[in-house]
């Protein structure tokens, strides 16, 4: 099934999930090509009847790129296939971006223009057509108005375009980033498409080190999802580390040399402002953001604002000039829960409102970074408050974790504030991983953190009643119900895992038709009896509510009779 | 440190939890000695300043009974020391319950009598006298009013008194079972143990086959929390699996053999009745409660009402000669997000709650049982419901799972709806394992499932602004951001997952008192440079505020030239 490849290619990750096959869908306004996963599902059996009805295959929303499609041929050396390099082309934005004009999607979506990667979006959203609603036009009003966000460099045409937008599936992004012991480049690229492979819709590549153009390089070129990055670990590594030797010339130089690579969007600590530090000090845990500290030392060092806030016109032409989008990082976010909703977020978060407007004067896209760890029943306030301040730009938070006593299980503090914020109105999700506050995540960590936050975003994206998100439960359910085993497993998250513990107490392949399970044994199985109950009402040719209702002590003895040994 | 003990005892879970040591807090109303847990802190030192602070040791609340104390004779031949029995005899609770008196908690409260169980729960709850409003008084009268339960048969003398209600912590229970294959008695009581290591309140024993009497016995015997059964379970192995064959006697007989072996709370589904069971035949997946439905294939078969449900003043009349409580079960709870707050289960919660006056009257203590698979807007309405339809008896929730999607992570779906539920007003909290809807939870799977369960209650207990809950929170965080990293995973819910992450990536024992860590190096710590801020602020001899808004520029040179190297 695997093609053969160039060296390094082996290493990563190509299997299709198991029952699955991409498939295209076309668009009608561009030469598109929607990439999506579609779910085959076993009959419904009725084995009281003996009939037997066909169910709909699943499609459900695939973020894996063409790594999951056998027919691709990939080769990390030549990176992936340039999907957007004819639209991209079509529009003239190179010559544009050359004559400072902006390339931007909001530009365009101002313009009243539907790009192709509105197209795709529009499509991609609009599982088996389940929410109308979202159509080109919506997708473009949604960019136009600043509600939503579409990550997409000009340079960066491998991406597959997608959305940030508290009107859309809540998305989710994974942290990268190399490790102090330097791997492979293969290796580098495996994490990106791993965390793709889980469901991670953008990735951050947030290496440090020597080789960290040529990492960044490499992942660029072989990830189908947006990435961003924190610009400002780069321009750290340039002046040695010592952050009082940073200035606004290198700082530039990085922003054009990350932009020319196609980074998507850039995390930028420009809300750090002087006048905000002294509010952590009666913190529990101060300043905790990495890029939020290292722009405190500087104002500190210098007493004078941040190269940040001071050039950020600047900042917002480069953007532009790309099509990377800012996501406004929250320097003085909360370290713990002590420290939640306190004088010092708020105060930056005003910042970030101010910086939002001009930047869209710039015609350049905006998302607003977001805490950190806040107990639930402080996680509203956030939302509301970044909404008000900041023109309703998407929100992009980190978790938050709702307790700190959990080091080694803050996938899991964080999921639950994820869950919620994302129901609240939070746009994109940053995963946790298990390893938080405590160590460098494995492949399993990050398997753990995106699956995480994949349950929180489509708990957030049932919560919100989203059309579209409702259907996979209730094919996943229908499954569990009629003891289709396998449809159960491969609709999941995960069928891997959901397979492999299934197997760990009923390992032979019979058990996987089996109708009942090991949890409770046929006696107990209330699924069976259920079922019992319906056939019984069913082969009186009544529907169950007049079974009951007429109150027959026939049937009921009939039943008594018959009924419950036919599975056993 | 394990004392010498009889065959069998070597298997169970007996190390102390590090740094930890079990203290005994006297009575003043009763002579009782509440066990707790004292967690040692390291000293706050400032290598600026060559200053040495103390921190205060950290008591939490300890579910692990004499298990964890090195001093306790552990025998499980013998079983725990039965702690309550003075108290049951010194009331007379044997002699009134032969003569048909009460001798339940809530005649107690309602008698205006403060027990010794409340005086030792308003003390466990009590941590650090942080919460001055719990006092026994206060117990009493939350008892009293029917808002909380305390679980305690008159024969289980060996549990250490805790309370069900939503004005205190928020409690979780773990489920345990024997296997279908049969394990040996030791690890059997081991499981309790374990869970209850980790934070169980209360376990609940659901086992079937053959040895369930025996097993439950010793179960019981050694068992430091309430053990709450579903006696249909057992009534049913009685008529070898045919729910028809049940009969009232049967089952009588069931409830009588349990609470006179100790069993702490019986699930009863009495509110399933005959005319609900059609509202479940639209359902996506029928009825999930495996005690439902058994209940539901009895009443079909013989076309009458529930046995539970006609007989239940004489069930009272049983649960009040034993202080066992009722646990209302949710036959009908909702299996799936589609069937979440449908006609059947509202139409069942309102029978609970005509229930529950009936238990009332008859000095019956009470909990009602709740989903199930809820999405996150409809979490609330279930709360809001059954407080108003069961005059605010402790809720008491299984998840609520607020996805169908993640088989194999459902302790994270439903951990997402049960720090919620909790924040709301549920008292407690129903683990979920990740083996959920697969297969039979191991050793990792409960310790999973507890976790996760202790990380929802306590962020719940954190967003009700329990006082006494957010000592812990704030002093990890301290010792997180000091780089004590002893103390942070001493301080964690679980310190062996905590250490072992953090020595995966550096393993050494010079990391652990390193002041940085593997995930950003020493250039990007943030905790770092804020405290190189804090000390640049403090040599100046003045308070970070000042230091900053003075503004001298003098100041900034010299921590440029001096600040940033101390710690590389």
């Amino acid at each position: 099934m695997k093609k053969a490849v160039m060296p390094g290619s082996e290493l990563i990750s190509r299997d299709p999930f198991p029952a699955s096959r991409k498939i295209y869908v076309p668009g009608t306004l561009h030469p598109i090509a929607v990439a999506m996963r579609e779910i085959a599902v076993g009959d419904t059996r009725d084995d009281y009847t003996q009939t037997v009805r066909p169910n709909a295959p699943v499609v459900v929303y695939d973020t894996s790129g063409p790594y999951t499609d056998p027919a691709a041929d990939i080769d990390i050396h030549k990176g992936l296939p340039k999907l957007r390099a004819g639209w991209v082309e079509g529009r003239g934005d190179r010559t544009r971006s050359k004559n400072g004009e902006a390339v931007t999607q909001l530009y365009y979506a101002r313009k009243g223009i539907v790009t192709a990667e509105m197209e795709y979006i529009a499509i991609r959203e609009n599982l088996k057509n389940a929410q109308s609603r979202i159509t080109p036009e919506f997708v473009r009003a949604e960019v136009a108005a600043g509600r939503a966000v579409i990550p997409a460099n000009i340079n960066h045409p491998e991406t597959e375009p997608m959305i940030i937008g508290r009107n859309f599936l809540v998305k989710i992004n994974a942290n990268i980033g190399n490790s102090a012991v330097s791997s492979g480049i293969a290796e580098e690229v495996e994490k990106a498409v791993w965390a793709c492979r889980w469901g991670a819709d953008t990735i951050m590549d947030l290496s440090t080190g020597s080789n960290i153009h040529e990492t960044r390089e490499w992942i660029i070129r072989n990830t189908p999802v947006p990435v961003g990055t924190v610009p400002i670990y780069q321009a750290l590594e340039k002046v040695a580390g010592k952050a009082e030797e940073l200035s606004w010339e290198i700082y530039r130089d990085t922003l054009i040399e990350q932009a020319g690579q196609g980074v998507d969007y850039f995390t930028i600590h420009a809300g750090v402002l002087l006048r905000y530090i002294p509010l952590t000090a009666r913190r529990v845990t101060g300043i905790v953001s990495r890029g939020g500290s290292i722009m405190a030392k500087w104002c500190l060092a210098h007493h004078r604002e941040s190269f940040l806030y001071t050039h950020f016109e600047e900042i917002c032409e480069i953007m532009r000039a790309y099509d990377v989008s800012f996501s406004l990082g929250d320097g003085l976010r909360p370290g713990s829960i002590a420290d939640a909703n306190d004088a010092a977020q708020f105060a930056e978060l005003e910042t970030l409102g101010e910086l939002t407007k001009i930047a869209k004067r710039h015609d350049c896209q905006v998302i607003i970074e977001g805490p950190g760890h806040v107990p639930m029943h402080l996680i509203k306030e956030n939302v509301d408050k970044q909404m008000e301040l900041c023109e309703e730009a998407p929100f992009y938070t980190l978790g938050p974790l709702t307790t700190d006593i959990a080091p080694g299980y803050d996938h899991i503090t964080s999921a639950i504030g994820a869950a919620m914020i994302g129901w609240y109105g939070t746009a994109m999700l940053c995963y946790v991983t298990p390893k938080e506050h405590l160590g460098l995540p494995n492949k399993k960590d990050v398997k753990d953190g995106v699956i995480a936050y994949k349950i929180a975003a489509h708990a957030a994206d049932l919560a919100k009643g989203h059309p579209g998100a409702q259907y996979r439960d209730d094919a996943l359910s229908k499954a569990r119900f009629e003891f289709r085993w396998q449809d159960q497993f491969n609709l999941s998250l995960d069928p891997d895992t959901a397979r492999s513990f299934h197997d760990e107490t009923l390992p032979a392949e019979g058990a996987k038709i089996a109708h009942f399970c090991s949890m409770c044994g046929p006696h107990f199985c209330s699924m069976k009896i259920t079922q019992e109950i319906r056939h019984f009402a069913g082969e009186k040719g009544l529907p169950e509510e007049q079974a009951v209702e007429t109150g027959m002590q026939e049937k009921a003895e009939e039943f008594k009779q018959a009924g419950s040994e036919i599975y056993l």
